[in-house]
């Protein structure tokens, strides 16, 4: 999208609480609209574990036996791109580059994995469609998902799909204060949302849903993470 | 910092608006406190660029010559990771891997070109403690600036420097809603607070300090970036 320059005003990042426990086929859009008080112009953040287990991406796994972890991970993977004791870092078939292929064995029964969404672009434009069905507003949605980073510890929440707010803000041909043209002016805002929403989502609290209020208009666009986010191998200078 | 479980509640993230250029020498914090109206527990982002600039960390610099870029990019660097173009991807002194050393030719006056602050963690305690003897508060204080990353387009702002808030969440050994310990369990809240204000700043708006105010209170505590988030070579496996 083409960057606006305008001041923006304050934020506000909302826990969406009460949600409890979600099954596989539930109705994700009506139930966090029956737990949030949404408006026009709002970006839901819904992280991954729930979006999978609505669309049923969870499969049973041994959890005592680490070929199997190891088979599953694999089988999520387009390549290996490291291997550290247990830990492997992929690339998805999605192109994501994260541990584990991203299958995830927290917050799930013991006994379950839990899978990335096929599309996670998909499951966002799903939600919002069903928010717009359900209670009639027009909101972003962003997919998010906790990943590592090369030389920086911790992990930090990104976006891995978005519907209805653009991914990346290109602030390239506009000037700076001194009139000269932008460097490093793609802004990645959706995986900044994406963090901004973990703040207050607490990791085992059971707040998988947090609303971004008040984004500027200007963002608010058809978006993808799979066509802007993701970096192809060939533009990549590790990997 | 041993985790908080609590739900948290909303945060808000506030521009500071109508600081104007800053100058060598000038007290920052004063500087930040005139047009903030800050309180207990708030979290001061404050962009690298700003900070460079009070302490001096500005040099001459002939635009046309492309060797005097790079060799003041190898002089901030430790090493250089890639080179693609007129891009270095280097580890600076201060280990952070990005582009360019940090070195910044935007938002300065032409000729001239900002280098990372020499140590930010202590210029993010100097803004803590200069805020708490101009206003009297008790902040914490992060110092921002957006960088790339492998595998994503896209940059996003993170912290460079911290004081008063833990760079990293440790939820290791607290269990998840099933009662099994959590994995990938440390969240560098540094960055996702950094990238959380990168939200309201915009590039070229002029507006290099926001605040994040409702974080919990468990977070606030000594913190470093050099410390806890820039990983050591040894433990890294992409370099």
């Amino acid at each position: 999208m083409t960057g606006t320059l305008e001041t923006p005003g304050a934020l506000t990042v909302i826990p969406v609480t009460g949600l409890g426990e979600i099954h596989r086929g539930g109705d994700l859009a009506r139930h966090i609209a029956r737990h949030a008080a949404l408006a026009d112009g709002d970006v839901v953040v819904v992280t991954q574990k729930i979006v999978s287990k609505a669309e049923g991406r969870v499969v049973a796994l041994d959890p005592e036996d680490p070929n199997e972890r190891e088979r599953l991970i694999g089988s999520e993977a387009a390549r290996v791109l490291r291997r550290r004791g247990a830990l492997l870092v992929t690339q998805t078939k999605h192109g994501f580059v994260c541990a584990n292929s991203g299958v995830d064995f927290s917050n799930v029964e013991r006994g379950f994995a839990a899978l990335l969404p096929e599309d996670p672009d998909r499951s966002a434009r799903r939600i919002r469609d069903g928010l717009r069905a359900a209670v009639g507003v027009e909101v972003a949605v962003v997919v998010s998902d906790t990943f590592g980073r090369t030389w920086r510890r911790g992990v930090v929440n990104v976006a891995i799909g978005c519907a209805g707010v653009g991914a990346i803000l290109d602030l390239r041909g506009t000037t700076d204060s001194f009139g000269r043209e932008l460097q490093a002016t793609e802004i990645c805002v959706a995986d900044e949302l994406a963090s901004a929403a973990e703040l207050v989502m607490g990791k085992a609290a059971r707040i998988p849903v947090a609303v971004v209020r008040g984004v500027d208009r200007g963002w608010l666009r058809t978006g993808s993470i799979a066509a802007e986010v993701v970096r192809p191998p060939a533009e990549d200078l590790f990997r």
